[in-house]
């Protein structure tokens, strides 16, 4: 391997009892802490977008060039409001269940610690992450493309034991999931989603509390549909005969089609992969070796299959994918290459268990048009210029 | 179920557009942020305790009462230093490998990213960890028992490629692995285990860099293995013939047994379990139900089976483990249980997957006696009082 790493020049005979450098102590260090923070050297972050004049409504998106693994720490987990992030006593927060229901109940959140809890590890991604490729936008870095994109371990009551708790009539077939923030973002979910084991009401992020940004004291947890479906500062579960058609699902995170039409209720996140080392923005400083990692997702089960093209796409290989392979949680993978120091361009697909093949940006506008970018799944290559300069392709 | 939740009594017409609360904002709320911190009102925290009058010696222990899942948050993983934390530049930090080598050899942080990386969910424990009970100290909460444990998903570079750079001589039997802290702390490790694949030289945890108090910028990852085999601050590795008989792994981190001698080199850590929930300090507020949560984990691979007995130990019922299930890792685990309101003793116990028990204290200590403490692995029984407060049994 092409490592730069020096061979000791002088003998290491000098250096067995200490290898000390100029950064190295003899004092003792800082002390502990009663909660710890990040080192002070450590600077990436999420990049913010506003979207609007009022406060807090907009995204900021998760620095996945710098990240590691299959879990987000929460500081970087992405965020899209659309009224800012309440704050929220959690004293004084509940959880109201009513409409087509035996008996309307109101829960507090010890009430809600009080039923069995369940945890998952999965991925969240916003329905408009890579929203502006399908129409030919390409961001310079991933951030910047596939930001709108975390991983967590989310721990939670599964909606259907507190849903049967309220007792559902018959004619329940959607239920309003609506959120405390000061627009009450909220959106309709079809009862059988919603009795889906999998489906939790979560008050855990990651080991602690939900952050303020990831909705706490409360959220809809529901693994592989799209991001604003997993409604934030969870307060009222309204049971229906027919969905509330609520602005977000109808003026927003709809599909228009090559005819004008709009598709509506596409909850399902396809099968994505984009490589996040090396990526744009970034620079090869050496020929020889590089690992190429990235991470691959689907809102359908577990990724079967990565492979990856280090020659303008004309052959692929297999990429190795890091245990553990998790149904709807991301999967990293990781590819060996050697840079001969030519102009490349780089990019990987993925298959998920259903078989299903992440398609091509053509094959995609071939079906969809480019009237949309909701959705949009598809392959984001990156040149690897004879500098080493890596930019969007 | 008996759940506290209140029938609303009144009727639930008047809600249906909005279940507005005190707490609940009519303006938008907060900006985004670049990097998250947790909301204001969580409070949970490490519990510190100085072990000598040098700042930072000591440790701090995780509130596994609080928290959730198989992943530690960064903030309140365990810490346990011997000269505090060092404050390190991770562009001057650099890792040594000498001794009986082919070449020696030095290398950067840089080069060290150069390598393939691999990442893997384990836990962490001190050998230390629940050392007062072997001889008949029962901390009153599961912080102080078991406090010195966390599970996080570490990423880093397998230390085989590391060691293969430098080509081992076949005389080198040993490794000792030194911290670049004031007291260069310091473990032998034999080469068979350093050559393993799953022992990593890591530089993430929880998909950002290590946390300073966790060996930023690079430590060693012995998955299974005591805490402090496990060295941070990682700057020296030094082939030998012959273990080192470093101060942590002589005069500390051995078992004296019965006959007064002591076992050195006991480096796995053996199958244990805890109840995180309730547990001591802890109070039950009402009758009926309740879900008994607790962990479990083994140095020798994965936990096969939890027990719990709600019944003083008379009778045991499998609990159910939380998916996944990992090798070395935490496992979660849940039990449904209804209280009747009276006094009774509840514990668990494990099996891990080599068919290992769990012993009782009885069973530990008619083995290993009272002089020592490390590795104490007995049951862990926590005593529900007919005023619903939990303490140690």
């Amino acid at each position: 391997m092409a490592l730069s790493a020096g061979v000791a020049g002088a003998s290491a005979a000098g250096l067995t009892s200490c290898g000390k450098g100029d950064d190295e102590p003899s004092a003792s260090g800082a002390n502990m802490r009663t909660y710890g923070e990040r080192a002070p050297q450590e600077k990436t972050q999420r990049v913010i977008r506003e979207l609007s004049a009022s406060p807090g409504t907009g995204s900021s998106r998760t620095p996945l060039q710098d990240l590691y693994g299959i879990i987000t720490p929460s500081a970087l987990h992405y965020e899209r409001h659309h009224a800012g992030v309440p704050a929220i006593d959690p004293a004084k927060h509940s959880l109201l269940v009513h409409g087509l229901v035996d008996k309307p109940l109101i829960f507090t959140m010890d009430d809600i610690r009080r039923f069995p809890a369940t945890s998952r590890i999965t991925f969240l991604e916003c329905g408009g992450n890579v929203v502006g490729e399908q129409r030919g936008i390409f961001p310079e870095t991933v951030q910047g493309s596939h930001g709108l994109l975390s991983g967590s371990q989310w721990t939670g009551v599964p909606l259907g034991l507190i849903l049967r708790e309220a007792g559902l009539k018959p004619e329940a077939k959607w239920m309003l999931a609506e959120g405390a923030d000061a627009c009450r973002m909220a959106r309709s979910i079809p009862i059988e989603k919603a009795l889906d084991p999998e489906v939790l009401v979560a008050y855990g992020q990651n080991g602690e509390a939900l952050r303020p940004e990831n909705g706490y004291p409360l959220r809809l947890i529901i693994p592989g549909w799209e991001g604003n479906t997993n409604v934030k500062w969870l307060h009222r579960l309204h049971l229906t005969a027919e969905p509330a058609m609520s602005a977000k699902e109808t003026a927003y995170y709809t599909e228009i089609r090559p005819d004008g039409k709009a598709e509506i209720f596409t909850f399902v996140m396809e099968a994505r992969s984009v490589i996040t080392r090396p990526s744009g923005g970034q620079k090869l400083t050496s020929q020889g070796f590089h690992e190429i990692v990235g991470l691959a997702w689907t809102g359908r089960g577990k990724i079967r299959q990565v492979e990856v093209s280090v020659d303008n796409g004309k052959t692929w290989a297999e990429a190795e994918l890091q245990e553990p392979v998790l149904s709807k949680a991301l999967t990293a993978f990781r590819f060996p290459w050697r840079w001969n120091g030519e102009e490349v361009v780089i990019q990987c697909r993925c298959t998920d268990e259903t078989g299903y093949l992440q398609p091509t940006r053509e094959e995609l506008i071939a079906v969809r048009g480019l009237n949309s970018g909701y959705h949009y799944n598809g392959l984001r290559p990156w040149r690897v210029k004879a500098t080493g300069e890596v930019v969007s392709a």
